[in-house]
């Protein structure tokens, strides 16, 4: 985009979540959502947050006041999002009032990283409105300030957002790994019972373990970009386990403790384990909520699927691979 | 037992296993099951080994050599009762040929430490040859040759054993708490898929917070203990959810992961959490397998037991509460 057009009345942004295979968990004390932990993601194709921002408020007729978000058609007052515009207009210059209007194709809160594509289509938008054009590391800050892992959904493919930085940068891209797919567990709908913001800060505030968590980060890290040069699977694999059963020892070590995982989430783990035995190469992660991910080859997708359906029953499920960067539309009149 | 008497033909011992509220997991390199951690354990009624050693070889005319062993009724050769039965004639005189069959009223190897009610019947009975008659501690510390968790199966009622020691000692014997029960939930009769001996070594050796379970551990028993001291089952279950939630972690972060949790305990947990926020006071804890034990008061376990299976459906349990030693009967023609 030219940084002399004028700005747009409408942007439409799709983003795609980014789900961590190195995890994110730990904060340092200053800055905005600066990580403890460097992490390594994939962008999610298919799972989409579309979110639409307009500054012609006056097309019924009356002005309103203030910004309007909009989310899954029902119009809230998020304080994550107002904090987040306060912060973007310190920052930049933008316009004063803003409707927003943003809708998911998967479900929200519910532990697949909604708040990923969530933060970073709001900043792609945003970033619309602002001259100079921002650069894709800006971006990846401004999205950062929304949430943490936001930073990494502003760039498709593969990303690595170091700890301390105030930014992700991007790896290899969507083609990078042709034949990589991901299958996400829908193990319920229901939102998670605690957000993962809060229980990141009562995990590194009370749990033992985090400081030792935070030295693993830098093992699991050296295994994890070896397994993704090398695009071998099991390496990969090996080192996103770990990652992430660490970060649930985290939890399980808090005082008090915390408990994510449900029955069903334990049926895939413990089936998940059965299928490696019998030489199937699928590996799983999971966030702070119930869901279970799965890394696989496409070639075994299908076997996959059917061994899990004969351990666990049958389940809802999306597949997924890695996917493009953000995808701006602009409107002028 | 006066030490003049003769030594019996048979002895009969009925011994119940120790489950531990505060988790025993780790070694001291030194010597033989000497513990890292403190451990502090409740005795089951109900569930009981039965144990009996003759030494009455030619009663069907044949003169067999070395030990026999049956358990549950099928002959076995098991290493570690053969390892066992050596240290323990190491120790003291012993008839050289031995008779011993053994069976237990509950699942064996299921995750219901039966390990410890088997070689504290096993010590017992040996200890009815020994001449003069062993002290509880020095027949504690027989018992914990054979498996380190019978050192504490040995007494009754709640016991202790602390870290670096080469016995447990009693701490309050079955009456103290009156209305304490254990419920003891079954998920599953199969065996458990490792032995808990190779995992606590796998986990000692390879999990970066095993130093970190060490140091809390000390912190767990403070809280335990003062716990007991009230007859406080809120304080008592808060300590005893970060023993086992800890043990857990230690698991979770070895290289590889070790995961002993099914889909069926990770249900229990997950609905005993939900008992008590509805206000039961309700505290599960797990051993080194997939069965889920809970603390509860006698005037609160129909309730738990009814609210319990509306949240997972139908269980198999037994019903326990803090138990005798072991019973010792002798035969002397």
């Amino acid at each position: 985009m030219a940084d002399n057009l004028p700005l747009p009345v409408r942007v439409r942004v799709t983003a795609s979540p980014s789900l961590a295979l190195l995890k994110y968990w730990g904060k340092e004390k200053s800055g905005i959502n600066i990580p403890a932990t460097s992490s390594i993601a994939v962008t999610l194709s298919g799972l989409e947050t579309v979110t639409e921002i307009s500054t012609d408020f006056n097309q019924d007729g009356k002005s309103s006041a203030g910004d309007q978000i909009i989310i899954n058609d029902e119009p809230v007052s998020d304080p994550k999002i107002e904090l987040f515009l306060r912060y973007a207009r310190d920052q930049y210059p933008l316009p004063s009032q803003l409707t927003i209007r943003s809708r998911n194709n998967f479900p929200t809160s519910a532990g697949l990283a909604s708040s990923s594509s969530g933060f970073a289509a709001l900043a792609a938008g945003l970033g619309a409105y602002i001259r100079p054009a921002l650069s894709g590391i800006e971006l990846s800050a401004l999205a950062r300030a929304g949430s943490g892992s936001a930073c990494r959904a502003v760039f498709g493919g593969f990303t690595r957002w170091i700890r301390g930085s105030e930014y992700a940068v991007p790896v290899y891209d969507h083609t990078y790994w042709e034949d990589l797919r991901i299958l996400l567990i829908l193990v319920t709908r229901q939102p998670k019972s605690t957000g993962s913001r809060s229980a990141m800060n009562h995990c590194s505030q009370t749990s033992p373990v985090f400081s030792s968590w935070i030295r693993e980060n830098h093992r699991h890290e050296e295994m994890m970009l070896a397994g993704l040069q090398n695009r071998d699977l099991e390496q990969l694999g090996a080192a996103m386990r770990q990652s992430y059963l660490f970060m649930f020892s985290t939890m399980f070590t808090a005082d008090p403790p915390v408990i994510y995982w449900l029955p069903e989430s334990m049926a895939v783990i413990r089936a998940c384990e059965k299928l490696r035995r019998n030489g199937l190469n699928v590996w799983e992660t999971m966030d702070a909520g119930p869901q279970v991910k799965l890394l696989c080859q496409e070639s075994e997708t299908g076997r996959i699927v059917e061994e899990l359906e004969k351990e666990i029953g049958p389940f809802e499920y999306r597949l997924s691979r890695p996917g493009l960067p953000p995808a701006v539309e602009t409107c002028f009149d």
